[in-house]
């Protein structure tokens, strides 16, 4: 199975506290305003990249981008491509017509600030930038890896995957409301976002078939598990801690694992996923150590049970 | 200046009724759904793209882009990128937050049958399989080629275009209200879906300077022309003749030219618009006449003055 070798000058450093500064400044360049932008929307979209939260998935593309040999500027825009994305669904979740919520990261919602209006532009700009990123990011790469690009952010972003997730999350209460049917759409909402993250900076790596089974068994898991202790904290959080109103799954009849199976049975349910992933991740290094790096991020997916709480989207 | 010859079996036919009905089925055949998917989004998107209006967009991207050597099938996918795109906007638009529309296409807007949370992620899922089928039907071009229509999107679609027209259109009580505010909106909302229905197209021809400045002109000429019209018909129109919801502009205190300059002075700008755009169409054509399919399109993107009301979007 053939892999591209890293460039001399492109081997990543580890995930260190400088090129998180140098993230955090370039999802700043890199947000979708400029001067003469129509003043609310400029400030939807300047406030939300200035409180990016713990940047998750940002690392996770930006570390994996430069371990698969794309360059550091390549792989800062795959980077901030998927935490726009990330960032445009946070801002629509949060809007009356959805979750209805009033606080994100501690801070009051966009739309409560600036209104519904800017709050729906200033998300459809991020997804505009972020596809001119993503695209940029790859515009070297041969056509076979670029198809697979478009692919996979058509499946991970649309109807079968983030888009089609939350259309299930709104009509939750019209289901059964069983732990499989809080699943399926945590699959489609949180899953298919890790999918992204993982897979789209690993295509220049072409994954072997096992590597690709692999490596979506783990986003299975990593999503699975975020999405329940996400579940937890909405359960019995309190907005100090998770930075979002608690409370909206039940009062919603949102999908949450802990108001189906209870709170005991969806931390066991997390520590077994957490060890699922862990076991994965050892499969993906035995086979090859250039997946090394999931190994960093594991902790920063799925927090151990102590800190199940502290899950600041 | 180089530019590619086409194809012997992709010489485009005319515009004809044949290739139109291709397109209508092209439309329902890429929307962004499937067996599956959440019954109401389902329903906006299914009925969004059984409805398309007049497809001047997506006919005017097919027949560019096979004039300047797409295959029928990456025509096709760009044809039906840009109406996707349009698509999105409209049921954005007729948003309460936004128009606060009740009709659209003779029809009532898809949130207010099936929510507006619906409709939302019916634009997002549009928006997202737009980015899919663009990318795919330039996957083969040179890389050069692919980032001017990364650009292109960028800007077209962003804070400097259609996004951010669209949050000047609803601050647009703010305004001074002159002529001058009103075709700054009608440029980065209108203006700007026209640049990009006839720049990505024509980018595999690899335009002049020369070229590119007249085709700038021309979609600045169109589109203003095109809103004007559009300003009248939301004016003077009854919702049997447009399709949409009449008087709109006057009672929501957005842009219409009409109501800033008076009826007559609006008729004599289309009048003299349409005039600007033939006269350029024929430097375009003068130099080369690769450019001949523009002619075509103008007497759809303007009607005749006489005409001037019939102009569903």
């Amino acid at each position: 199975m053939p892999h591209r070798t890293l460039g001399g000058s492109a081997r990543p450093r580890s995930d260190s506290s400088e090129r998180l500064t140098e993230l955090v400044e370039a999802l700043q360049r890199n947000a979708p305003t400029a001067p003469g932008v129509e003043a609310h929307l400029h400030s939807v979209i300047t406030d939300a990249a200035a409180h990016p939260g713990r940047l998750v998935r940002a690392r996770l593309v930006d570390l994996a981008a430069r371990t698969h040999g794309l360059s550091a500027s390549d792989a800062e825009h795959l980077a901030c491509a998927v935490e726009f994305l990330h960032l445009a669904s946070l801002l629509i979740d949060d809007l009356p017509c959805m979750d209805d919520a009033t606080h994100r990261r501690g801070r009051p919602c966009a739309h409560r600030i600036h209104g519904e209006a800017s709050t729906i532009l200033a998300a459809l700009a991020f997804i505009n930038r972020a596809y001119a990123l993503a695209n940029l990011s790859f515009a070297r790469q041969s056509a076979e890896i670029r198809v697979a690009a478009i692919a996979c952010l058509d499946s991970c972003l649309g109807t079968a995957g983030l888009v089609g997730g939350q259309a299930l999350d709104l009509r939750f209460a019209e289901s059964p409301g069983t732990a499989r049917d809080v699943s399926i759409v945590a699959l489609r909402k949180t899953a298919s976002l890790f999918w992204l993250a993982v897979l789209l900076p690993a295509l220049p790596a072409t994954p072997s078939a096992r590597e690709l089974r692999l490596l979506k068994a783990l986003c299975i898991y990593w999503g699975l598990a975020y999405q329940a202790s996400d579940d937890l904290a909405d359960l019995i959080g309190a907005t100090a801690t998770t930075g979002k109103t608690p409370g909206r799954d039940r009062a919603l009849s949102r999908p949450n694992l802990a108001v189906a199976l209870g709170v005991p049975p969806t931390r066991q349910r997390v520590a077994r996923l957490s060890a699922l992933a862990t076991k994965t991740i050892h499969s993906l290094i035995g086979g090859h150590p250039r997946w090394s790096y999931l190994t960093a991020f594991h902790e920063h997916v799925v927090p151990s049970p102590a800190g199940a709480l502290v899950n600041a989207a």
